[in-house]
């Protein structure tokens, strides 16, 4: 099979194009593209452009507003609770951690709880911005009920994600970004194309029983949470500080943004920064975290291991290699990014330009 | 097998007993008493009064001080470097807990980072402390290395306990406490004990490979973190919030409790308050937490569950049960107890009179 590799500048101009014909500012086009093309520069590509087409979807009918009037619901120094209005999950972030940054940079440590959201991209993206800002920032949203609590037959909490970023010095900064299940629903619908079994321990079925069957765990069944009780118990952490201190969705209030088009989405995140600066002099800190990679890197190997990684080393060298090679497009969604620069009324030469591969890879 | 319950307030006067005759002041004595009996109480034996011996063991030695000059290192209004000049865990993570609810009372969020410390007990006590005074409530804690990176043949990360406790109205709090491995250490000694294999995914052997036999996970293996990346991501978060943000200790740095008896332990704790006031009516966000854990309780049954609970459920039960029913304490750890106290001089009625079992079950 041979894979496609496209420049990150072009590929970001055709989504800006699409993205600016469904009415969105020109700096909310910029966060929403941005937040993408990085995703698929980490090769992280289940939250980059491949988003692009619900979104546009969800614009069209309404569901996502692309002039959404964010409130300001409840305020002190440290905190801030907002409502998104059903505005994209990154133009809604973005205003969310823009505030945060602001008011940790005051009171050293703040939150910022939002309700009425939609899917904010990778999580890391937000913990990342606050780490720029020499912070430790935390990033965790709520999504529509995937995994049954233990015990359960039905699912109740999301695989709600978490990403915590930690700013280094000369290494690249610490980046957890995990979900709570064993594995994302991706994996069970791969596994479903291709007419393969899954490992035990990923997803139960409809009677909460674990199963072998991709079919048993889309007709009805959910995701395992990662460790049982310990990744439901996060789930339900992430619920509250999301969705319960904002006063927003949980539960069967939540829409999945493919199956239940015709409903807002109404996931909430949450945004923790704390200023390093607080509790000891940055370059201190960063010293520190770098000594402390270098003990982690220098850990005596296992058979077969080449390298210990970081949490979010890899990631950090896709976006290094990715920079230069490209990132990675499957012909289907290029075809469906052309259709929709088509269909906005994009000219041929331009669509040609920002679409033409750079490199193509034997895989 | 029989196994004995015993009055809480009984056991814990003999305990109070042992901690002043170690030289703790009379609110240290309590503070660190209530931290164990209430695990106990809890049914959390793990980080009960069997942990008594081996402080006291620590305080003859003088690797744990009696009465440590606790340290302010820096400070602002919402944040604390802590020094634990080497104090009981308690009676330092009280400590840091006191002075951080005053301070996120004030300012809404605030965290206090420690260093220089000793085991602290059942990580939920501290952010129960929190949620008490309706706050969500985290607390962290590092400890030795007992986990490998993934792909890596030793141990680099402890299983660093990670607690929420977020405050309900009607229903008792939701307490999340857990070890960042699939297993505790306790359940490989155990196995060991009694000449059982374990299943595979629970540790490494000292080549990093997965293996069943506890020999091997004794002697220079290790555990294995829940999820893979995801749990050594989440120790690694909790090493840099307690021990890199309070400049304490990582890796080799940290000494065993029980292994490395001559040293000091050199753990670090991170604990964290968020002011639910300060996004909410108390009273409304009680009521949206009662209603989630009933929206989670409702869940439909797998076959042979009876119940779905919440995270610290179970443990809240056994609260309510063993304040009527006793504390289990196994027979040599109620010897242990019998043997201090004559050593420090408790009279023999006394002893008789707090060590009588009130109840006899058949296990």
């Amino acid at each position: 099979m041979t894979v496609k590799k496209y420049n990150h500048k072009q590929i970001n101009k055709i989504v800006q194009y699409i993205l600016k014909s469904n009415g969105l500012s020109e700096e909310d086009v910029r966060t929403v593209s941005n937040s993408l093309i990085a995703a698929d520069l980490r090769g992280v590509n289940s939250h980059g452009i491949l988003r692009l087409p619900i979104y546009v979807k969800r614009i069209k009918n309404g569901k996502i507003k692309f002039n959404p009037e964010i409130r300001h619901i409840k305020e002190t120094n440290a905190t801030l609770v907002l409502d998104g209005d059903h505005g994209l999950g990154q133009v809604v972030s973005q205003k969310a951690v823009n505030e945060l940054i602001e008011k940790a940079s005051n009171s050293n440590i703040a939150a910022v709880t939002v309700r009425n959201s939609n899917h904010y991209g990778a999580a890391a993206y937000w913990s990342s911005q606050l780490a720029n800002e020499n912070m430790i920032g935390l990033s965790v949203s709520n999504v529509e009920p995937l995994m049954p609590p233990p015990g359960g037959a039905a699912a109740r909490v999301g695989n709600n994600p978490i990403s915590f970023t930690i700013p280094a010095g000369e290494k690249p900064p610490i980046v957890l970004d995990m979900a709570t299940s064993v594995v994302p629903l991706g994996k069970i619908l791969n596994a479903q194309s291709k007419n393969e079994s899954i490992p035990e321990g990923w997803a139960v079925n409809s009677n909460g029983n674990p199963t072998t069957d991709p079919n048993e765990v889309v007709n009805g069944g959910s995701l395992f949470p990662v460790g049982g009780p310990k990744g439901y118990g996060l789930s339900i952490v992430i619920d509250v500080l999301s969705a319960l201190l904002s006063n927003g969705a949980v539960g069967e209030e939540i829409h999945s943004m493919y199956q239940e088009i015709d409903k807002h989405n109404n996931i909430s995140h949450f945004f923790l920064g704390i200023k390093i600066e607080a509790f000891m002099e940055i370059a201190k800190f960063k010293t520190l975290v770098d000594q402390y990679i270098d003990y982690i890197k220098l850990t005596p190997l296992a058979q077969n291991t080449k390298e210990i990684y970081l949490p979010g080393e890899i990631e950090h060298l896709n976006y290094l290699s990715n920079q230069e090679r490209g990132i990675t497009v499957p012909d289907n969604l290029i075809a469906e990014l052309i259709d929709l620069a088509k269909e906005f009324g994009l000219e041929q030469s331009l669509i040609e330009e920002y679409t033409k591969p750079q490199d193509e890879l034997v895989k």
